[in-house]
């Protein structure tokens, strides 16, 4: 049994520092680094492709808006054409630092608004899985159970990796619940267990306590939250505990 | 005989227009297009590299300083470092453009006051090679007879493709006479036998009448003064007529 | 009788150009002056203010998203307090410009899809008020008929200008159907008629052939569509022989 | 005897944390307050006035280059024409805010390279100094002992307030020796004594020991060093110990 654990790196701008992405690097698997739109600059870039390295860890693009003021976070009425060439400038950027090093990008996980928007709107899951397409056909997507980008995806041949959160709620289809804070857990114990549970059980339980059914490839810790590293070192503890090994989704899903 | 004919391309944004790239795009062999940072964006590189492609036109990378307000054409006293991860993430994100109409980048030529500073700064020099270089090493480098791209570039055994202009005047070591004006010539015919001049004699004629050797494997024509799709039409004629084939870059030195 | 003419002015960028404010200045009586954010630059800014002062044109806010490459039309979900800080910092910028030719802003008017989404909604409509209202309690809101932001504008006891356009479609209560083309009229004559009547009878005529009575303090041209300057001279002849003087908007509503 | 305790303030961005705004702001007499361009944004503006204002700190223009990226800290070779309208344009949105809250602006100091550059550059501190003047010709200019900033200003007429740095060293003339790290000195009470000594003596020593007389308006503080607050208070307690006033600069010097 294996597992995937991801975690967006890079978000640092310029003089400004955004998250621990020198700690939470020695527990991943799997870096999803931004690319200069909402967040990360050229050189932030160099040096989290790096540090992937370094730590032997598999890196894909995070792609978002372009909207640094408001971190990718504001839904922004983009045409699917214009989200499409968002999407091929920012794969292709992060791709040269890639080159630098030698190492090829597994995988691309849009971020925050785009994320989300098109978690429910096909047209513009279609025109994001045809940017990650058109840079080559075997770049694998991460995308929520039942989401339009995991239908769409799965329509075009490509490789989907379902992906579920440590530290946010679900639904009963397998998305999350959109907040700025995690669940109401008591413990990093707790809710590194609850990770266990989600992998091995291949199910999450909704708020109200509802089960569902739900792949899980890859596993998303968000860095920025206070005591991340604290997290996933639990979270690493507990799985390898349970003998499920962490490893790059390219091990994972069949390419 | 050989020669390239090169135009600077792609650098309208958003609604902003600047430029004939359709009209300039029959003309040239190579396209010098610009990455999102002096000029450009997503839409614009993907119209530029499909135009490019319809007209059989070499690509290249045209990478600028962050500075969309000044056209990229004031100095910017970045560290070579900064510059280095600059041209990696201007020529990354255009081959993203490339890779999704099946085409390579055939050379890189730095935009405006990056050129200008890197003409003479072995330091910045060393660092735009370093990261064209990085990127691939059959990377072609557009440069200015006996400028520090050229003498650094050969040094680290990258191919240099030497550029004189069509519409600017040299100096006696083969450099241009920066000005926001071409030369004083009076009229498209002229000013097309100069260059034919210049390719089929290998030297130029600077304004005090002294005569330079240099070599010729490109000729620039910028693209957003007026009459250039005039000039250039004129030009092609004329190369033709002395027997002179215009072919890409790559057909004319080794890479 | 007596009605404002404005224009969206200053929305050239560096070196990019756009529009034809010299010869639109001539004829309007009000110019909404774009502001950094979706359009404009400072320099911009400093030319077009000179540019109303010289053709003694009243000069106003045209503030947007922070959008420059989607010229600030495409939605952008911002909290109601992110657009009222936006709005106070565009409205202060273009101020300076102002206080250097010592003029004063005399309305703002904000621009795109700002100005679309707030016609309806009420949050937005109250953020911008706000905005203005703190910069300056005589600040004229240009708006339309009908929308949010006349009915909050009114009810915080703001001077509110009732604004039609020439160049487009009206819809039954007063709004303006959004459309990237004009009204299929045939001739600048008959245009100008339609202006004419609309000022005089105080009503507009729906496409289905519907009228609504309206306020009409300020009436719009857009200068970027072609023909503009041939338009907007029909309309002043056309309101001249009838007897409606052009006025700035200050001299037509109380502040 | 009084002096001006000064720091640079709002310096986040959106997302983006920087400095020990709410805890320095308990300590200074005058904000130097970022205004979009090198640092800042709208939101941060707001509550960054409103922080001076809860506090009674004056207010003050901190304008910078375009340079997000590069903090506004590198050279960007722009025209006079250029930097007046950028300093234009900035005071002019952050007045906006200071409207807002019923405030006006006490003074402008330049920020980083726009700062250092316009030391000794005649033609740039004169365009910085007009675009003050344009602004209000009472506006105090913070300017180094024997800066071209200071000559320029005082040849104006313009009320220039004469700055030293806490936390960096000082050359024979009063300027200051650029590093991106404080003076050896091993203790905050040592650096308090030595800003009290500066202040009294109205004299500097450079690390060479020698002496130089200067006039000190107003003593600057870095916010984003580490300690800041700790020294700053240190200062205070030292200069109230010395029976030395701290007031802001508007009370020092004549307007």
């Amino acid at each position: 049994m294996k597992v995937d654990l991801n975690c967006d790196m890079g978000e640092s701008f310029g003089l400004y520092q955004m998250g621990n992405d020198e700690e939470m690097m020695k527990y991943i698997s799997s870096a999803n680094i931004a690319c200069g739109f909402h967040a990360g600059d050229p050189h932030v870039m160099r040096q989290t492709v790096l540090l992937a390295k370094e730590y032997d860890v598999a890196i894909g693009a995070h792609p978002g808006f372009p909207d640094l003021i408001g971190f990718g976070r504001r839904h922004l009425n983009c045409t699917p054409a214009e989200v499409k060439d968002y999407v091929i400038y920012q794969m292709g950027a992060l791709n040269g630092f890639a080159r630098n090093y030698g190492l090829e990008l597994q995988h691309c996980k849009p971020h925050g608004a785009l994320f989300m928007m098109a978690m429910s709107d096909e047209k513009l899951a279609r025109a994001i899985l045809e940017g990650i397409a058109s840079f080559s056909d075997n770049m694998i997507v991460f995308a929520l159970n039942n989401s339009a980008v995991a239908h769409e995806g799965e329509k075009m041949g490509l490789p989907i990796a379902k992906e579920l959160y440590a530290d946010r709620e679900h639904t009963k289809d397998g998305s999350i619940i959109l907040t700025r804070t995690g669940p109401s857990i008591q413990s990093y114990e707790e809710m590194a267990d609850r990770v266990v549970n989600m992998v091995k059980d291949k199910k999450v339980i909704t708020p109200d306590g509802e089960e569902a059914g739900v792949d899980v490839h890859t596993v998303c810790i968000h860095g920025d939250t206070n005591g991340a590293p604290e997290l996933i070192k639990q979270i690493r503890y507990r799985l390898e505990e349970a003998d499920i090994k962490i490893e790059p989704v390219r091990n994972i899903i069949t390419v």
